[in-house]
């Protein structure tokens, strides 16, 4: 009898605790890959869109934006990882690297750092390490994800699930990917925002505004764009025999549309060093409408800069909310309209430098 | 305290006359946004589709189509011009410049022409002047525009307004951007159409038979790709509130399409001179499906071009109405199936050049 | 009087055996293309995606996906060939050639091989040769196609149309595009499957697990990715004229997500060879959610080559019905949930050539 060709992801008793999993799907970056993801999500900052503008920074053309970047080296692992996830529970800890061009090849791999016993005797919980790499083998992002896996076999014990055991917060230290880069030449009227770092104070929060609703067509597109082949995002006829009855939006899609939409207010915020965390917090399903507001959380000095700032921000999204007045994450197990937390560290220039 | 950090556009007091608008939001063009842009619009012509036919003309490149270059020139000044807006009433006087070739940087910029009363005391009357540039600071597109926006404090006056001020059609004298072009090379094979400049006759209506129809992803997708970030193209919430009750889908969308459409009849017509006029009768909602029907208006000699010809045409733009009977634009206040009235020159190779 | 401008498409009357129509509507392929597909398909082959990979075989770039260059030079010949047809009723005797690589221009022609009298005195049968080629002159996709067509005045005789008269299925002697290709450095993990030539059985079924659902916008913005201008694809409110009363989706889309759903089973399927054989049983609507299975036919070994293999492979696609249990095309004109009956030719690496 012949091997079984086709493969349904794996269970959680098919994971072992230190194993590397070498992911297929290695992606070439194209312009046409920057272009649809810009359509798609609305980004608007000129690092990623203006030529000119990237060069001037140091960039040697307009870098792929960073959630693309993300959902790209998340997508990569959906068929080995989480193809039999009942959920997302987290990730973060994410440092992105070396800038990815156009003509780039983004290959990923996972480190599958422990199994442990999940809150059902269905699921076990598995925490990963991915890494994005450059085709020079240099990394692009790395980040951590954990995910509740069916089991073949009921496990004999449970564990109440905690949040504690996220990565810490991404220090200024490890912010990576700024070498060659100089602000001396940065344009705001292109940037369309004169707020640099010293105009931020903690505390400060920001209405983005403008709401944009998310359509069917739209988030598959997206899913697909990252290579993100869970059914959950295809396959309506699948999902309309389950309790949800209809396909979800990926997550990623929702972190993407959260930071361009921040473009209104963190204009300058020119790239994204780090996610720290994303919380989601229900599901999205197409026809909502996305808002988002942001939060300065702390002001960071980096290391060995004196023309690039960062600040550490934390994006709160919402659907059919527009977010003028504020409105926080609920608090665990209530109902509201909050989609996502999104915790990151964005670069943007020091006024300092422009003297 | 801080300072307000996101923008939501001006309003009719923010505007001072002879102010110029340094816009946000170059955009550097791409192969993606030309592949984006043709199925989104549908268009055909080989000048824009394949590049050795164009280079055959003296183009070092398929150049971008002449209605996308002016939608990002549209778009980019939304957030500055027309963000509080109730509508625009009109542009035209648009004259093309240099070609865009994938790699160029689109940049704009808006002198305000005159402020005036409007027709009610909430709003007034805006007449602005935008030019497209290229990284080189060539100009690339020009046009002429009005729009009524809301006012801060209701105005002491009221005007009756008239589409008397706008500018005169653009004359033969006035078109740009056939240096190094040659016809000797055009073939007809490759577009597809036998008919050239003196096959044309002053009252000539020709059907483009085919009609397409209005997807809302899509109509969202392309107004994104123009960078037009008005929310009634993509805030559905928002729009559930207004007597629209929906989206609207982008007016440059409506003339993408209509140019697009007449490929079948002016399938010659290998670029656009300009946009005279573009009159939008109603508002357009996707699920509509666009026809289209042009009348050969005036057939005018380039001065100093023995091999090109240029026709001054009106398209007239229609939904759920097929247009065999050339249905005309009713009058104004009536109601009908018209959605658009597009006058424009549009550049054709001349027979004798065949010779 | 002048002469009519646009065009309506070709009655059978119009066509001459032996004539050969060369298609308007060459079109340069580009990143934004391939992404574009890509997206829409949904195909994960890193022969097509990820550049290094393609290189290390020999391909100087990624190489467009097969159905994607067998699409254009489908769509390419709609205007002239099928604008008036009332069905297609297969296609076949497709042989790939050259590579299609972004940059290159592909362009069709028609051969009329011959006409017939068709299923009723209203309709003849057209068979027809289509030829696309490169910029080269360099053969990229040949195929035939037969196809019922409207006549002006009804016919005396009627004929019954038998599928006998199909091309016989492409022959390993006929494959083409190898030349300079090696499989020494095929990475399997790139490609995320061990299966090679040898390891597939004659008679083996695979089920391609995962579905995917079709969209409106979707599938209209990939007949337009294909320059396919018929109304039945575009049009709804022609459409909702008809007995069908909603738009189809392009069956050139269903082979498309065929063969990319194909990829979970056989993922080493590097290129289509041939298309022997696409049997449409139905019209798919869309909101139809896709299966398939493919059944190996037949190994064939390829003369003179030894580390490249082909199969022999016949898909099935389904609607809305998951393909775990394999289901069968019904008997003619017997109800079912199969939309699609692919037979075709694909290249996989030879594992001796691994030692």
């Amino acid at each position: 009898m012949t091997e079984q060709k086709s493969f349904s992801g794996r269970y959680f008793e098919d994971f072992q605790a230190n194993q590397v999993i070498y992911h297929a799907g290695a992606l070439t970056a194209t312009e046409g890959m920057a272009t649809l993801y810009r359509v798609l999500s609305g980004i608007r900052f000129p690092t990623q869109c203006a030529e000119p503008f990237a060069r001037a920074l140091g960039y040697r053309d307009c870098p792929l934006d960073d959630v693309l970047v993300f959902k790209i080296a998340f997508g990569q692992t959906v068929a080995d990882i989480s193809m039999r996830a009942i959920a997302t529970l987290g990730y973060g800890g994410c440092v992105f690297g070396e800038p990815v061009y156009s003509g780039d090849t983004i290959q990923s791999e996972t480190e599958i750092i422990s199994l442990e016993p999940g809150p059902t005797k269905d699921v076990g919980l598995v925490r990963v390490h991915t890494t994005g790499r450059n085709q020079h083998g240099a990394m692009v992002v790395s980040y951590y994800r954990w995910v509740t896996v069916r089991r073949r076999m009921p496990a004999t014990v449970t564990a109440v699930l905690s949040a504690d055991s996220l990565p810490p917060p991404v220090s200024a230290e490890q912010i990576q990917g700024l070498d060659g880069l100089s602000m001396r030449n940065y344009d705001t009227r292109v940037s369309g925002s004169q707020h640099l770092w010293e105009d931020y104070e903690v505390g400060e929060r920001i209405d983005h505004v403008v709401g944009c609703t998310i359509e069917e067509s739209e988030a598959m597109t997206a899913a697909r764009l990252y290579q993100n082949v869970a059914p959950p995002h295809y396959d309506a006829h699948f999902m309309s025999s389950t309790p949800l009855e209809r396909r979800i939006a990926f997550v990623g899609h929702i972190v993407g549309l959260t930071r361009a939409l921040s473009y209104n207010g963190l204009g300058n915020v020119f790239r994204m060093a780090s996610i720290d965390r994303a919380r989601h917090l229900q599901h999205t399903f197409p026809g909502a409408t996305i808002y988002a507001w942001t939060e300065v959380v702390e002001k960071l000095a980096i290391p060995g800069s004196t023309d690039i700032g960062a600040l550490r921000l934390r994006s709160t999204a919402t659907k059919n909310q527009p977010c003028g007045d504020f409105p926080p994450a609920p608090a665990a197990g209530q109902p509201g309209d909050v989609l996502l937390e999104l915790d990151y560290i964005g670069l943007i220039p020091r006024r300092t430098t422009k003297a």
